[in-house]
């Protein structure tokens, strides 16, 4: 008889093993908090686990939310307010609205401040079936507060239920006034953010804004070189307003994945390809700020680059709370098939956290799976807003 | 003394009574399921009432949702996954999808399925802080259909704390192969459907849907007439795909509200604003569809419409399950304010039911309100899904 710790029965499964890998009628069973047996139930193996009946519901791998800024001080609401009261960007910005008062608001509050406000928002994520959650700094540009951000992502993990995948965000925006500008922040970057982040083991990877109104191609190269020199992968914030080749320049320094590429091109989504570079799509954003210019899915298609979901989770441009959601407006907004937006939320986003270990029902892997009372997996790409999320496994718990 | 019931204290208060209505640190007295005082919580009148501490929240009436068709049998998340697949609406026409797919699931599901089904649509709403629902009939198109669906509606009404409006919409769509088309169908809806339905007590009110493909504003005006003739209000889906007049022919019959309106020209909407004729708009639809074509909210600004904002909520054309992002999509696609927002689903959306005891914080109105944990109230148009909603109170209760 099989050792298994526990078996899960009557339901379907989309195991989204290479796509969808609709199993109905299937089983998973667990064995020290791994995946240790998924197929059919007809062909479960003999064994006195304790069982879990899933009544009929979808079993799929736990969800990952690669992308987000869930750790912030203060949320924009008001500037919200503003904007569509008339006020322009410029009056915004004047009365002291717009990223710098995330940072103002970041650094005044506590680390326990940021973890309580932080909380709710993550909590939100994994009553969707969320289990894998990426979290950046980039509200401190300082070095204080980098680290304060990075200690919060790592509470939140140890808290809940939930893996945190922290990224070092310090090359985010140029603090105004910074003397010496973009040139001697990035110097700061290099030469102090990375190296404490790294020593302390806060930095799961490290991140870069790279656009004209923040860091240059040149700048964002040194970035990557510093996260080399200590061992960390790197993501990038790539051609979200413009084309600086930011695709190509992930996809050279063989980047766990390159966000927003809404201005990306074609040499440049090839080259990720190749390096295995993986896209990541932030339809949030593109949906809040009402960004006409979409990513190219066709031209990603083409290149065979695999496509992940994320929320973006951000109080400025993308205060979204909701991951289903963000399949919703993938498919509507971006037109993604349901196989893919399902594969952006797992296989395709532990991809673009470097984690080889989830994002698929499958021997050997975490075994971090969600059941969902939907009658076919399109059903959670279908509804806008509702959560049909009735289970939460984690390392087989 | 006074002799109030419970108190709430502790709160801020958007009274939503002309305006936001903001009172901080307002306080909210209930006798007999009745609002019996609201101001400033230093003026709140002695008293040895209980006390509910609201813990700093805000406090709202409670939301409600004016359109609605939250009684359907089967979802069409496999049309979606077809059509984002690559299929045209002809082909699922052909494979048997579209309105008519829910039709024959509705016809074939007994009262006690839909009702099953339904429930927790409307339980999500209820999560969300909403008091009133509108629940449309017009999946059944023959008369023992029509009426399970309005006895479902009403059902669904006792069962849970909340108000449900339903709304006969026999007229929706012309079944393929009715025997006299259009004309020997609205001649069913005015000699069959709409005296059943008032006899029976099960309609609150008479919808139709005017537009090319389905009923002429001729065979509408007949259905209103019908229902004037019966004592019953009534309702437009009015110049949503084109402009046939259907503002202008929603004002002539007083209707309760026009729906919908992308199309509807300058005239119709000033002749509505005169009729007192509530404008619902449906973004979940405008946004699920990829309709271009917007409501024309600076026309309705200009005649000094009301405006309120609903789900939609259908297996069809807005699978949207929270009423709280409509807000945001209803700021975000079409520049409502924060406060044409929320008047769309208190004030505003109480007028589109032709409910004047609700919607509003006012002394001798239904004690229905709901508390919410946000830092102001145009955090709840703000947040891209997340609900803040921490407490509900229906008649008091
Ligand atoms: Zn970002
Ligand atoms: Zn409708």
């Amino acid at each position: 008889m099989s050792g298994f710790d526990r078996v899960w029965l009557n339901a379907n499964l989309a195991t989204m093993d290479g796509g969808l890998g609709v199993i109905e009628d299937g089983a998973v069973a667990v064995q020290d908090g791994r995946i240790a047996w998924v197929g059919p139930r007809a062909a479960l193996p003999v064994s006195d686990a304790p069982v879990t009946d899933c009544g009929g519901a979808w079993i799929l791998p736990g969800l990952i939310d690669c992308h987000t800024h869930l750790v912030f001080g203060a949320n924009r609401a008001g500037e919200f307010e503003q904007r569509l009261a008339g006020a322009t960007y410029e009056q915004i910005a004047r009365a002291g609205g717009g990223i710098f008062s995330t940072v103002r608001a970041t650094r005044a509050a506590s680390e326990e401040e940021l973890f309580v406000a932080a909380r709710p928002r993550l909590e939100g994520l994994l009553a969707e079936g969320v289990t894998t959650v990426e979290i950046k700094s980039g509200y401190g540009l300082d070095l204080e507060t980098e680290l304060k951000m990075l200690r919060v992502a790592r509470r939140l993990g140890d808290a809940a239920p939930v893996s945190v995948a922290t990224s070092l965000l310090a090359a985010h925006a140029i603090p105004p006034g910074h003397p010496g500008g973009a040139e001697a922040f990035t110097d700061w970057v290099v030469a102090e953010a990375i190296p404490a982040a790294a020593t302390a083991g806060l930095a799961d990877a490290v991140d870069a804004f790279c656009e004209g109104i923040a860091f240059s191609p040149a700048q964002t190269t040194r970035v990557f070189e510093a996260a080399r020199a200590h061992g960390l992968p790197v993501k990038l914030h790539a051609d979200q307003l413009s084309d600086l080749g930011g695709a190509a320049l992930a996809a050279r320094f063989s980047a766990l994945s390159a966000d927003h590429l809404e201005h990306a091109n074609a040499a440049g989504l090839a080259a990720m390809a190749a390096a295995g570079t993986v896209a990541v799509l932030l339809p949030g954003a593109t949906y809040f700020i009402r960004e006409a210019r979409h990513p190219d899915i066709a031209a990603m298609r083409a290149a065979g680059l695999r496509m992940a979901l994320s929320t973006d989770m951000n109080p400025g441009s993308s205060p979204a709370r909701s991951l289903l959601l963000m399949l919703n407006l993938g498919c509507t907004l971006f037109r993604l098939t349901v196989e893919e937006a399902l594969l952006g939320v797992t296989a395709h986003a532990a991809a673009a956290l470097g984690l080889a270990d989830r994002g698929r029902l499958a021997v050997g892997l975490r075994a971090d799976f969600a059941t969902y009372a939907v009658s076919r997996p399109a059903e959670l790409c279908y509804w806008i807003g509702g959560n049909p999320c009735t289970g939460r496994v984690v390392a087989g718990h």
